[in-house]
C-alpha cells in the first residue's frame, strides 16, 4: 500500500481529533477542524485507521505493505469499484458518513451476490488538500458501520491527493465451501426471486435532481431521499439463497431489467417478470406523484439499491424475505399487440415484463401501456 | 463489480479492435480509433477483457458480480493503490502501456514485500469519454504483461467515467504457508539487505521535470527516464527473502530512508546504512551530472523503483541478487561533528547513514558533508 504520489504534500505532524460535526448529517459540509493538507498524509492515515477496528477475519491490518485476510475456504471472492466525486456521489447531496456506507455497501453486496460472506474491505482514498480531516473520518465511520453489518472490517488502504475525492473500494469474501453463484446458471422453469428493495434509490435521486423542489418536500420524502444516500442490501440472503440452491444470482446495481438482462444473456434464457408481483411501496408512489413520474419505471430500471435477484428451481425452499417476481423461460410465449414477438430481433435471450418486451422511449411498450 | 454511475453515458454498441498505435511508445498519444464514449461502457469492458488472459489462480474471471481467486494458503495478502492522472502519472510522460506496467508493478511489489506470491489483480478504471479506447487497451496490455512476470493475471474490475483517468489497483497474493514478513520484526544485529534498484525512478523523474532539457538529452538518458515510467521490482526475491528468514521487509516506494524509517519505527530499532555499500550506477551519475544533482540523494530518498529491503540475521544465507547495505542497531553509537547524537531528539528509533543522522535542507548533515 504505497502512499507516494509525485507532487503530494506530506507532513509528519499528527494533528487529529478535530471535532466531528456529526456523522449522519445530510450535507457534505464538515465545518471546522484541520484539512487533509494540514494534517498530512500520515496524520490522515492515523486519523482514519484509529476509527477502524480490525475484525476477526483480518489477520494483519493497516500499517504494512499489504494486509492479510483469512480465506478459510481456500478461495477468495473479490470485487472492486471506483467512486468518483460528482459522478457517483455529491458532497452536497450525501454526507461523508453516508458516502462511506454506500461505498462499502455496493461492494459488500457484490460479494453477497456470489453467495459469499464478506470478510474485509481495502480502501483507496484520494482527496484535495483542502478537504477537512473530519470528512475523511466520517467516511471511515460509514465504511466501518456498513462493514459491521456483515462482520467485515477495513483491512487496509492507501491515501493520496487528487483534485476531487475518489474512492477505490475492494471487498473480499469467503464462500464457505459453496460454489460461487454466477450469472450464467439460470434454467428454464426457474423462479426469479427478489430480496431487498428496488426503485428506492432512483426515486430519491429523482427528488434530489429536481432542483426546484423546496427543502420541505425533500424532508417530507426523507425515507426515499435517504435511500439514494444509503442502500440497504439484504446481505444475509446472499449466502442463504446460495444454500437454498440458487442457479444464478446478481445484485441490482444497474436496474432490475438491466441486471436480469445480464443473467438472461449469460444463461441464454428469457426471464419474464410479473409486474403485478413487483413491490411498489407507498413512499415510492408518493415520490412519483410529486414529480409526475412512473413509479414502476423506477422499480424496473432504477439501480443503486443493491437488492439481490436469484433464479432457483420451482421446488426450492426460499429463505424468508424473498419475493417471487417472475420465471425463467426457454423462449418467449406471448405475441405483442402489434403482432411481433419479443425475439423478433433474434437475440435468443432477454427480459420480458408480463410476457412482452419492455422498452423505454421508443417502440411499443407493453408495460407502459398497462400501467 | 458495479458499473453504474449517476450521469454515465452508456451504449451497448461494440465497436472494437481500433488499431493500436503501438504499446511501448513514450508519449500518451494513442491517435485514432473510437473513444470510450463512442464504444460505451460494455464495449469498453469487452475491449479490455479480451486482452486479459485469465491465469490459473483465477477460478472465476471477469463478467460476474465478483471474481473468485485461489487462496490455497487459507489466507490472502491484499494491497490497494489509487493512481490519479496528473498526480501519479502523466499521459505526456508515460504511455498507456507503461502506466499499466507501473500500476501493476507497485501493487505486485507490495505483495512480494510480504513474502507472498502475487496471484491476481482487480482494477478499477475511470476515464473521460474522449479517451481513445486504444489507450485503455494498451493500459490493459501493460497490466497483463507485468502480471505475467509473476504468473498473476487480472481477475476483474470496474469501469466508470471521470474528468481525468483514475486507476484503482488491488493485488492479491498467497503466502504458501509462511508467515507474512512485516515491518516490525527487525532486530538489533540484523543485516539490512537491498534487492532491486533504487534512485533510478527519481533520476528519471528529475530529467522529465527539467522542462528546458532538449529531447535528445532525454533520449541519451533513456534508461533512466524509462525507470520512472516502468519500475523493475525484484518480485521473486520477496518469497526468497522470506524463506531465507527475513525478520522484516518492505518495498521502497517512498524512498530508502523513508521506508526504512517505517521499519525502524515499527521495530523500535535504529538502522544504519553504509553509504559506501549503496549502488550508484553510472546512468544515475550521468543523469545527476546533467542536472547538477547529487546522485546519492536520489538513491537515499528516491521512491517508485519498488526495490525490496529486508532485515535478516547475520547468519542468514542470502539469495542471489541481494546486497548488504547496513545493519540494525539497538542504539546509535556515533557522535556527530557538533557533538550531538542522532537520538538527542529522543525518538528511540531512526535511520542513520554512516552512523549519523541524515537530514536534507537544514541542520548538520554528515552524509552531504562526505559526498
Amino acid at each position: 500500500m504505497s502512499t507516494r504520489g509525485q507532487p503530494d504534500t506530506e507532513s509528519t505532524d499528527d494533528t487529529t481529533d478535530p471535532g466531528s460535526t456529526g456523522s449522519t448529517g445530510s450535507t457534505g459540509s464538515t465545518g471546522s477542524g484541520p484539512t487533509v493538507a494540514e494534517t498530512g498524509e500520515f496524520g490522515l492515515i492515523r486519523a482514519i485507521t484509529r476509527r477502524l477496528p480490525v475484525g476477526a477475519d483480518v489477520l494483519l491490518g493497516p500499517g504494512d505493505d499489504a494486509a492479510v485476510v483469512a480465506a478459510p475456504d481456500g478461495r477468495v471472492v473479490v470485487t472492486t469499484d471506483l467512486l468518483v466525486e460528482g459522478r457517483h456521489f455529491r458532497r452536497d447531496w450525501s454526507s461523508a458518513y453516508d458516502t462511506g456506507r454506500k461505498a462499502a455497501a455496493q461492494n459488500l453486496a457484490d460479494v453477497a451476490a456470489m453467495g459469499a460472506r464478506p470478510t474485509a474491505l481495502v480502501v483507496g482514498f484520494a482527496a484535495p488538500g483542502e478537504l477537512p480531516v473530519a470528512w475523511a473520518e466520517q467516511l471511515a465511520d460509514g465504511l466501518r458501520d456498513e462493514c459491521a453489518l456483515v462482520g467485515a472490517s477495513v483491512a487496509g488502504g492507501d491515501v493520496s491527493s487528487a483534485a476531487g475525492i475518489v474512492l477505490g473500494i475492494t471487498a473480499l469474501g469467503d464462500l464457505a465451501g459453496r460454489a460461487p453463484i454466477r450469472r450464467d446458471g439460470a434454467r428454464p422453469g426457474d423462479r426469479v426471486v427478489l430480496a431487498g428493495r428496488i426503485g428506492w434509490a432512483e426515486a430519491g435521486l429523482a427528488l434530489l435532481r429536481a432542483a426546484e423542489l423546496p427543502p420541505e418536500i425533500l424532508r417530507a420524502h426523507a425515507e426515499v431521499v435517504d435511500a439514494h444516500r444509503r442502500p440497504h442490501p439484504p446481505y444475509a440472503l446472499g449466502p442463504l439463497l446460495a444454500a437454498a440452491g440458487a442457479h444464478a444470482m446478481c445484485d441490482v446495481s444497474d436496474g432490475l431489467l438491466a441486471d436480469l438482462g445480464h443473467v438472461a444473456a449469460a444463461s441464454a434464457v428469457w426471464i419474464d417478470i410479473d409486474p403485478t408481483a413487483l413491490p411498489v411501496p407507498g413512499p415510492i408512489r408518493d415520490a412519483a406523484a410529486v414529480l409526475g413520474a412512473d413509479p414502476l419505471t423506477w422499480v424496473l430500471t432504477g439501480g443503486d439499491d443493491h437488492a439481490l435477484v436469484a433464479c432457483l428451481a420451482p421446488t426450492a425452499l426460499l429463505p424468508a424475505g424473498c419475493v417471487v417476481i417472475g420465471r425463467v423461460l426457454a423462449a418467449p410465449t406471448h405475441v405483442g399487440p402489434d403482432g411481433t414477438r419479443p425475439d423478433d430481433r433474434g437475440a435468443g435471450h432477454g427480459v420480458l415484463v408480463g410476457g412482452l418486451d419492455y422498452r423505454r422511449g421508443t417502440g411499443w411498450d407493453h408495460f407502459r401501456q398497462v400501467t
